[in-house]
């Protein structure tokens, strides 16, 4: 605490991203970036665009990149958002559209940034708790708030809520007058993105993000689908923010980013087919393994407690991450990597169990 | 307005940053960006820094780039901040210091973000009147204050507050438990950094920016020196919206821009000579051009409105700023392009005059 601080900055409690150790020696599967580099036609893109523009600001609405992803999702431009991650987009939705006198409901077991928002910008929460078996109970969410906050796939959880079950939650929410925000960070996993309805809900927002599946983490884009009203609100936001939170290259590197679909289906089909055969090595290894639609599974062992296979693994070279948190404090996420890398894990789990 | 819209949402008047044409057309001098490339020192650390490494976040501290700008200003690297843009630093440092019973104090004539800062974060603000020469009174700053925020040299006006009169700021407000943020965005064309006044001062935050002096504006880096428990403060906002906000390749540039000091020094000196002598030719004009320690002179003409300048202007490719606001609603602020960029300014005039 300090006397120079505004009131409430001592009382937060910020989110605390996965280790990102600067050395090389870990086999990082602690914060879910994808194990495959971008597509070397990104890559080529980027590097054209570094020239003397950059002298230059960036085009603060990103109209190109925009463009380029209302062609791929079928959505006029109008509908789509640009930020630096989808955490700045997320930032900027609680602040745009979750500030009212009911409290915003999010599910107790999820993306553990959400109650941090909610919290920096003073706003009411509640958080409805997930079933034993880390499922959702949508119905508990239908109740008179503030607006819904999901994650889906859910993380850490890795669980898949069908778009049929996310009309309940939009439908509700649609007579009360209140946003339902989809955080579909890991859709592109084998989940189905709930974009299309957009043009049904104007209560509708998606979040995405180019850090999971397009494997650029490092290039701090996002992008969201919404009706224009929500745009707009979402630009409000930004504009007492920072004007241009999505650089030159940034934008280039996504824009080239939809141009590869291919590659990116490959590289997609070989997570998933990684994360089938791990799961199953896991199983194996007595863990149980929740059925996953993303980059990451989710486990618990039968007898070994989470913490000490975290840090047994850790010692052995591999990082995994596991959250100190209520209900889930014998679980342990686990990233997909490639193969050879979780042929790593699978071994020393072998030596530590 | 929208239903689904916070409380508050509908009353932001957002910041409007100078218009980004999308065409090349304009000879652009509305938005303070450099008219000289960033160094070729810098765009070649940045094409090295495109590879496979982008699948992964980058160092959410910036340790190597702040350890770079450590040993250029003789501070520890635990002084420094890092953000995507001034602009985003001003907004955390805003959150972070600013709320508190007495009102944050602006000049009146600044930055037009800092107003649009305060009513997002809900905070007490008063604006303290520049003289009719726009020059600071500091002596009006001495109020109880919930914190006091000055850009120096001062936007749009140029003027260049001495250090020994922040010192009279600093005093104060340490005796009240204030924090006093100087915004340096433009303080390599001339003026003098405060931030040797870091080392005495627990309650001074000093913001500078890559994209003016630099020549990066699009590439999204800012900095700011402050105590540690300053930094602590701004870590703590940054930690509660978006953990990673500056990329892995403006991290790169950024570091390669503070190793290339002689390319800096000419460019900026290039700055310099041309805004003296544009200054004297505009002077020739007609006008009144105060003395400016920035990369734009504010001017205003002694029949012709400046309104009708920057539209006539504007019809014939040259963009400049006009802002539409009390007191300074007959001036103009020009960025100092190239040299042959200011003669297609200064005969653009010739003939509207």
């Amino acid at each position: 605490m300090s006397v120079y601080w505004s009131d409430g900055i001592g009382e937060i409690e910020p989110y605390v991203p996965g280790e990102q150790p600067r050395d090389q020696k870990y086999v990082k599967l602690n914060t879910n970036e994808n194990p495959y580099p971008p597509s070397p036609w990104v890559l080529e893109a980027i590097r054209k665009a570094v020239d003397a523009s950059l002298r230059l600001y960036p085009d603060p609405s990103g109209e190109a990149l925009r463009t380029t992803i209302a062609a791929k999702y079928f959505l006029p431009r109008e509908r789509i958002f640009l930020g630096n991650g989808s955490d700045e987009i997320l930032a900027f939705a609680f602040a745009a559209f979750l500030d009212h006198e009911e409290p915003l409901l999010h599910p107790d077991i999820s993306y553990s940034f959400y109650p941090v928002y909610a919290r920096f910008f003073g706003l009411k929460s509640r958080t409805i708790a997930v079933r034993p078996d880390f499922s959702l109970p949508v119905e508990d969410f239908l109740v008179p708030n503030g607006g819904i906050v999901i994650a889906n796939p859910n993380a850490p959880t890795g669980e898949f809520l069908p778009l049929s079950r996310i009309r309940l939650l939009l439908d509700y929410n649609l007579a009360a007058g209140r946003v339902v925000i989809v955080d579909e960070a890991y859709v592109d996993f084998g989940g189905e993105t709930a974009s299309p309805l957009v043009a049904e809900y104007p209560n509708l927002l998606v979040v995405h993000t180019l850090s999971k599946s397009k494997s650029l983490a490092g290039l701090r884009v996002g992008y969201a689908f919404g009706q224009e009203e929500l745009i707009a609100g979402l630009e409000r936001v930004k504009s007492s923010v920072n004007s241009y939170t999505v650089d030159r290259l940034a934008l280039a590197g996504a824009a080239a980013a939809f141009e590869d679909e291919p590659y990116y289906r490959e590289t997609r089909a070989r997570v998933m087919a990684t994360r089938e055969w791990a799961t199953a090595e896991l199983e194996s290894l007595g863990f149980t393994v929740l059925p996953s639609t993303a980059n990451f599974v989710f486990v618990s062992h039968r007898t070994a407690k989470a913490e000490r296979i975290y840090a047994e693994l850790k010692a052995r070279g591999v990082l995994v991450r596991y959250f100190r948190r209520p209900r889930i404090d014998n679980h342990l996420r686990v990233s997909i990597g490639t193969d050879a890398e979780m042929l790593v894990l699978i071994e020393k789990l072998k030596e530590i169990l």
